[in-house]
């Protein structure tokens, strides 16, 4: 049998790329995409079965490219649904051509130039104040690319702020680990199937990884998460409120709640909440019949095992 | 008594900088400030009067630098609250240097580059499919930036797509009119003063902008919209619909509602909880009394009139 096929965010060594490894491990084919909507529209029509998302970061808050790819005004993945998720717990290392360096000489003062992505500075303010004050910084597309440009551009003394992972996929040596001065900044990826799919049957996300990320699948608590998208009537007094409720009236613990426009009509919104539940399935279909009576367009977007470890 | 001072997101000619023409007249003195931060940070110490910044767009969704300056984490802008609002529908138009094209010639096949933000290519699509198929596309930092450049660069016959205000603003000719495939494209603008501030008995936004934008002021609806932050303790069931409620019970409905990352735990959110009444603000006190009871770090961030038009 073919391996699965997962898409996700190119371009190679991204975090993304991390989240999928971590996930699937290295018995399924891994396929870049260019931007989310390739990833998720090969999964709708078949290309791929899985794909992983980022939905949201600690510090940074919603991805808002999954959020609409989710919220799916036109139907376009509508046998795309949630079976999954994974937390990764964003650290930056500092990336240095093999041998550049001897192992264990922390003198940085021949580096002249540095590469990252803009958002990696600010995250390693600390540690770049103390060892790279006046250095000259260049902005690239993504972490992984600062990687890949350390490795290709011999002319100069250079290093990367870059993960690990991108370290090991070209080949770099890791000079610093866990440079990045907020600690937990981690990030929650999505796994989604399609649910027509008759390959995935064999095969389950929530197993495959655990090897290599087992304290992730040991100690998590043993309940489940549930995604559901609707719109409220406007100018009702309270929906929103009532649809909460009725989350309550059944035991879900609200996880999350996103808002997006509509696109329908201004200042309409589409609402993403998810919910938390150690009933397991059960009480999705009851949930689903009493949201349909007050909300609009109202949809099940998957539910999964809750993987979030709590400490 | 000097004028009273704005701070808006320059460049000049940016659309907070219309928003803000539009919003306070020409009797006021402008700002621009290179970040968002910097232009309610001057609200707070005095050096300013009022910022104007963007809150929500109808098709984008939230602004999510000016979601986290209001809910400033650090009580930075304590004495900053909301007094306003101001909704700026995005209209783009083709612009030419002076005098390049005869008034009403609609030939323009001698143009071989067009200047913009990248996000308004794709807001044009069908208008640059009809006139402009293969012809090199330039991207520039802001629309109001294409404008500039377009008046500054000779060597090439050019336009630009950015607003009639940045049109206006650098002397160029307004070629085409509302070349936007989105029609009703609007970004709600919200009004910051220093609530501590003496300057601003003497001076009402709410009326300062009639002249120019009557029939926003005109036709509204006459009810007050109020924007309040809290967070809810984790793991605790319904809260936040129990907060909700409460907003109900007063008979506030609901007209936004917002998720930001706390920072200070992890999945832990603040939310921003926007309602409207034609009760006033005699209900806030009340609602804030019950919010402090269920919710965490409870905050008023400011009672306003709905300017928004219905039709």
């Amino acid at each position: 049998m073919a391996p699965p096929k997962v898409t996700f965010l190119g371009p190679a060594a991204s975090f993304s790329h991390q989240a999928a490894v971590e996930t699937f491990g290295n018995s399924v084919e891994l396929i870049p995409c260019l931007s989310f909507a390739d990833a998720i529209a090969a999964v709708q029509n078949g290309g791929a079965d899985y794909a992983i998302v980022p939905f949201e970061n600690s510090t940074n808050g919603s991805v808002v490219q999954t959020l609409d790819l989710l919220v799916d005004r036109n139907d376009d993945y509508s046998d795309v649904k949630v079976c999954s998720e994974y937390y990764l717990t964003v650290h930056h290392c500092l990336l240095a051509r093999k041998g550049l360096f001897p192992p264990g000489q922390r003198d940085y003062s021949c580096i002249t130039k540095l590469y990252t992505h803009p958002q990696a500075w600010g995250q390693c303010e600390k540690f770049l104040g103390e060892h790279f004050r006046g250095v000259e910084r260049q902005d690239v597309s993504s972490t992984s690319r600062a990687g890949e440009t350390v490795l290709n551009t011999r002319t100069e003394v250079n290093a990367a702020i870059a993960s690990g992972f991108a370290g090991q996929h070209y080949g770099l040596d890791v000079l610093e680990e866990e440079i990045e001065d907020i600690t937990n900044n981690t990030t929650r990826f999505l796994v989604l199937k399609n649910v027509k799919s008759k390959h995935l049957t064999h095969y389950h996300p929530e197993s495959a990884g655990q090897s290599i990320v087992q304290k992730q699948t040991l100690t998590v608590p043993k309940t489940e998460k549930t995604l559901i998208s609707f719109m409220v009537p406007q100018d009702t007094l309270g929906t929103l409120a009532d649809a909460l409720l009725i989350f309550k009236d059944y035991g879900m613990n609200l996880t999350s709640i996103s808002t997006r426009p509509s696109r329908l009509q201004a200042w309409k919104y589409v609402f993403l909440v998810e919910s938390e539940t150690d009933q397991n399935k059960e009480v999705v279909p009851g949930i689903m019949n009493r949201l349909t009576m007050v909300t609009e367009n109202c949809k099940h977007l998957g539910t999964w095992a809750n993987r979030l470890v709590t400490t």
